[in-house]
């Protein structure tokens, strides 16, 4: 497979099986990506992350730009080597940060100009400036600065945010050609100067971050109006021609049904082959919903944030590793589960790790949450190949919410 | 070698290696064993720890008391199976935690009367309350509850605690036989009746657990004095024939070389055929120091301790991970280690953790002090087994304290 190539094997109804090709490796999807905000999945070691079967991970543009700056990152090799993560990646483009942002100042054509939450200084975002900082990081996949609107947003700013996020969409595609190019003109520098031809290893894997390839995936916006949804995809079609297509905008506070009726809506327009990433979702069942109705790619913090709280997804629902009954049990946290924790340590112990805050707890509870949304993917991926998703996914869905069976 | 057999392979000096076997492995002399305060060593999962080359690892008495519980560890399968540790472990007894306490409430000949600093409870500590707490918990070795007085204490006070230590050496010595006897008339009786002749394999490991033997090691006390100290040894050797002795009351405040010469004055009166275990020591420097006067075991929380705040050792000093000039640093933390984290990460990266708060940095730097002192005791041991110990020592501590080399 070629690279940013996305090979469809099979379909059940909406959803989808397949493999996307990416410089740093193959992802199949369906597929949760977990996290890592700070240049690492919260608490968890690349290895640990890998382990759980994450095949790509994502990195926050808006709090590496923060801290420690993307010229830190690029100096120290690419946030691949810096975050020492060898696999697949996509950096978010600090959009949905900064417009989630207290200190948000400023919204204008040009961009976004807010403080910065840990130094109080003042930044300014831009299409421009969003594409440069991802160049920096250097992952195999870039988003498009987009402008977010909050999920209840009234029509006239849902359409308002739609209409500009198409025309930064331009501005993002401009910039990012730029960067390729000139990126693929230093490559061709080296070669012919020879430098480059480095002697160490070290050095080599530097040479090869700084060689990969980039993609720009454009962001679908438009709040819950199908219209606008559709036409800010047809905007977005018009511009070019992507490897991967994202939807903004959903899960940021509108009722579930009505985020199932817009990805009902947008999927029978949405190009086939490419991936199509549903941002900011989610939780175990949005992950069966999503995929049920055409979405191949995930990401949310909850796997990583509700293990730091000691709540843990299972396949009988949620539990809460604090619980009083859990003091005793020498059962595994998910006796359905494969992850490292589920396969070493008891319910009873990691109870005890969080009532002594002992933070080897946050990190195990985090570790199967995230293989649990990971093992979701592939699960669904098996049963969309075998035809049995539908039954599968049912069947999955009545067990998770039956609160009849003990957890 | 038969079960808590210590066979000397060769000495340099004062300095030993040897090999200690326990009922969950050997453990080769030196070393230094890391604390797992909770049923964890610090933050630390136990393959990190295994991985860090650790053979044996401490447990807390106080802590586990108070938090969850012996009788919780006891029904979960003891100490190793809970904290899925399967090398050798030791319990301190307690008598450390409760002396240095803020809410020590008596003091008299039966024991100690205590506050717990968890939910205010008023507990006693007794010398053979200590033992059946161990024997719950199912270590390797379990330690002897003694009178621990303040490191600069006046000679009539640690006399006091000296003499009280022998005195409740004697009940811990009964308690502990009694329960090693009652665990051998229930493993022949869960032998005769076929209980135990469990089916799956994690019951078969609570039961090997529970039939597995534990020694007891006496400390020796007598502060700063050295005729204290020989009593104390005296009478300590008068009460048994022990498979290990240890050495309390030492890195407590004293000045050190008022510590060496207190192990240089023990050192000849100390039987050569069992190991000598320094309680609470050290720092790296420590370990070369107590080694060269004839100590074969160490623990001390100052690896994981210094770790979460950023402090690491190196061949070349101390390093703050915390440190502006780190920020652009693709080099590992210590060049000269071969632990996971300098294999892996550079220090930028370790800086950029510490600064973001990300508590992966807090692990990967305890990691790190971890392998620093374990692979000490490991270099040590190599030393003296060919030979160049005397100079290896020096030549080493030359480089540590050497504040003209940058770090």
């Amino acid at each position: 497979m070629s690279v940013f190539e996305f090979t469809l094997h099979a379909t059940r109804g909406e959803a989808r099986a397949g493999t996307l090709s990416l410089p740093h490796g193959e992802v199949p999807t369906p597929a949760f990506m977990p996290v890592g905000t700070h240049g690492a999945v919260r608490g968890l070691h690349p290895a640990e992350v890998r382990q759980a079967g994450a095949r790509i991970i994502l990195g926050n543009t808006y709090h590496l730009h923060l801290r420690p700056g993307e010229e830190v990152i690029r100096e120290l090799g690419g946030l691949h080597r810096f975050a020492a993560w060898d696999r697949p990646m996509l950096t978010d483009s600090g959009g949905f940060q900064v417009f989630s942002l207290e200190g948000l100042r400023r919204i204008d054509e040009h961009g976004v100009e807010f403080v910065s939450h840990i130094d109080g200084s003042v930044r300014t975002l831009t299409p421009e400036r969003a594409m440069e900082i991802q160049a920096a990081l250097g992952a195999d996949v870039a988003m498009a600065f987009d402008h977010v609107v909050p999920g209840q947003a009234p029509r006239e700013l849902a359409e308002e945010g739609m209409e500009r996020s198409l025309r930064w969409l331009e501005r993002c595609v401009g910039r990012h050609r730029e960067l390729g190019e000139q990126s693929e003109k230093s490559k061709r520098s080296e070669r012919s100067t020879g430098q480059g031809a480095v002697s160490d290893l070290s050095d080599h894997s530097v040479l090869s971050d700084r060689l990969s390839a980039q993609t720009l995936w454009p962001i679908v916006q438009g709040g819950t109006y199908a219209d606008l949804r559709l036409r800010s995809l047809e905007g977005t079609l018009a511009r070019g021609d992507w490897t991967g297509i994202a939807i903004g905008g959903l899960s940021v506070g509108e009722p579930k049904p009505v985020m199932h009726r817009v990805l009902e809506e947008l999927g029978p327009a949405l190009p086939r082959n490419v991936p199509r990433y549903l941002m900011g979702v989610g939780f175990p069942d949005d992950l069966l919903e999503g995929i049920a109705r055409g979405i191949d790619l995930f990401d949310c913090v909850a796997a990583t944030r509700n293990g730091r709280h000691g709540s843990a997804w299972t396949a009988t629902g949620k539990v809460n590793v604090r619980g009083a009954a859990l003091r005793l049990s020498g059962e595994p946290l998910d006796p359905d589960c494969d992850c490292d924790t589920c396969r070493t340590f008891s319910r009873g112990y990691l109870r005890h790790l969080f009532m002594a805050g002992e933070m080897l707890g946050l990190r195990l509870v985090s570790i199967h949450n995230i293989r649990f949304l990971v093992r979701l993917g592939e699960l669904a991926r098996a049963t969309i190949l075998d035809g049995t998703f539908d039954t599968w996914r049912r069947d999955w869905l009545r067990r998770y919410h039956d609160k009849a069976i003990p957890a």
